[in-house]
């Protein structure tokens, strides 16, 4: 899945009965009638200026953490160390390693604007070879998200190294560095500042090739739009969705957020789509209208 | 519309092929299949920890300003004057009013899980009829959004007064102050630190009460979900979204996010709801695969 868990719902958010109605209903006598709006979580990330300034505010955020962090050496990088949980977080040593800030890169460096279009508007859900083709292909097609080119730029001229640790494939490194550059974001070179999925044995977790970069650098900020752009610990299997949450919001991981760890919106997709009723609405909430 | 516009797209999110379909398909043979999954704008916003931890990091933002910012008096309030625009941007006195920090209640201070969950669960479009119910007897069915009542107790510590300006119905007061208090947010009195709308005879429009408010309190902090939470020149009448963002992102507002104007992430209803594909994706990216 690349990472993220593009299904259906991305396109058919809350019409889940749509699909049984379709399957079972005689064929339409004409085409499909196209969506005349996109769905809404894609109009708010992509469209409305509610979420441009809550992106531009995180980017801002970024460069002046990053500016000002470099000006006494932390001891440590915030990359938790092997082992290392949020109830007992060890993070790697700095030493005298250069300064580097780790980005995700789909959505949290760049919008995927290209291929998250043709998906809602033909009405089909994530697809895996058409997203292979993007990796390939999508140069010019993907957006610098607002405020990034001025965050990397900030970050690169207070020396710090820009570095993006994405779950794109290895075999499409060409692609994911023209698609980046094409943006505006500057050279990322595969296997120095570009870490991809296939990089090592690990698959879509991204701790070894943190601990990869970690080993080189002094890893001042993590940016990511989910949760396992900071630690694996969070995509552990079948972990509880109350369990996922109270790790998030834990002190130590608190203690993080906007201070090193760096999350941005994205209501497009995410690990977050296996939820159910339940877990989004807790049952003492329920309220009905009387009639 | 009470101030938001959730029409059938918050639960037909991306499929509006599917009510003309079912408009026209034979009734079907069963109830209606119920989705099994919330929308994904509702998993993520309301079930999501990154989700959680992008509002409890803004709840965070918004105290250590409110709680730094009362050292040295400002001059002025951060509402604008009357008349005052992005362009030309100017701000009610300070004077030696007292401090205040004014919120929109819904997704800001409060979640409303009774009814998302309702119109979701049901797949009925926002009704206005159940909205008034719910402002009438939600007490208890909503929830404080992650930190929100740490923050507000942080303000009103450090002498801060927090004011609620919603376009909550003036006739439903005591529900609303009811359903704040519930959800351990505090005292909150029409009047006092309760606006509503119907309190003057600008409708939905902020801007009027914001004045009311800023001729009383030196108002250090603005927050809301959407932009009309900080000015009305954001929602006026058929303007062009491409000039709504670059209001949004111009060089005085972006002096004011996060330093005085906090915006709280709610991909499930906004203003946007009206932008087309064109609006969200522009067109020199439009990209397929190659088959």
């Amino acid at each position: 899945m690349r990472g993220f868990a593009i299904t259906a719902s991305l396109l058919l958010a809350g019409c889940a009965s749509a699909p049984a109605e379709v399957a079972t209903a005689p064929a339409a006598p004409t085409a499909p009638v196209e969506a005349a709006k996109p769905p809404v979580a894609l109009q708010y990330l992509y469209g409305s200026p509610e979420a441009a300034v809550a992106v531009r505010a995180t980017n801002a955020r970024i460069a002046d953490y990053g500016v000002g962090r470099i000006n006494q050496r932390p001891k440590d990088s915030v990359v938790l160390a092997a082992g290392a949980t949020m109830d007992t977080p060890a993070f790697e040593p700095c030493g005298t390693k250069p300064f580097a800030a780790v980005f995700d890169a789909d959505e949290t460096l760049i919008w995927n604007l290209g291929p998250m279009r043709y998906f809602a508007e033909k009405g089909t859900a994530f697809d895996v070879k058409v997203w292979d083709q993007w990796e390939k292909t999508g140069a010019g097609k993907a957006a610098a998200m607002p405020g990034s080119v001025e965050m990397v730029n900030k970050l690169r001229a207070a020396g710090i190294t820009v570095i993006a640790n994405t779950n794109r494939s290895a075999a499409n490194a060409k692609g994911s560095e023209d698609t980046l550059r094409a943006a505006g974001l500057g050279e990322f070179k595969h296997g120095e500042t570009l870490f991809l999925m296939g990089d090592d044995a690990t698959g879509s977790s991204k701790d070894g090739r943190r601990a990869t970069i970690a080993s080189k650098y002094c890893v001042i900020i993590l940016g990511g739009d989910q949760l396992g752009d900071f630690s694996q610990q969070f995509n552990v299997k079948d972990l509880p969705a109350a369990q996922r949450m109270a790790l998030a919001t834990s002190a130590a991981a608190t203690a993080l957020w906007d201070k090193g760890w760096f999350l941005f919106p994205n209501p497009v997709y995410g690990p977050w789509e296996k939820l159910g009723w339940g877990d989004a609405f807790p049952s003492d909430k329920q309220w009905e209208p009387s009639q």
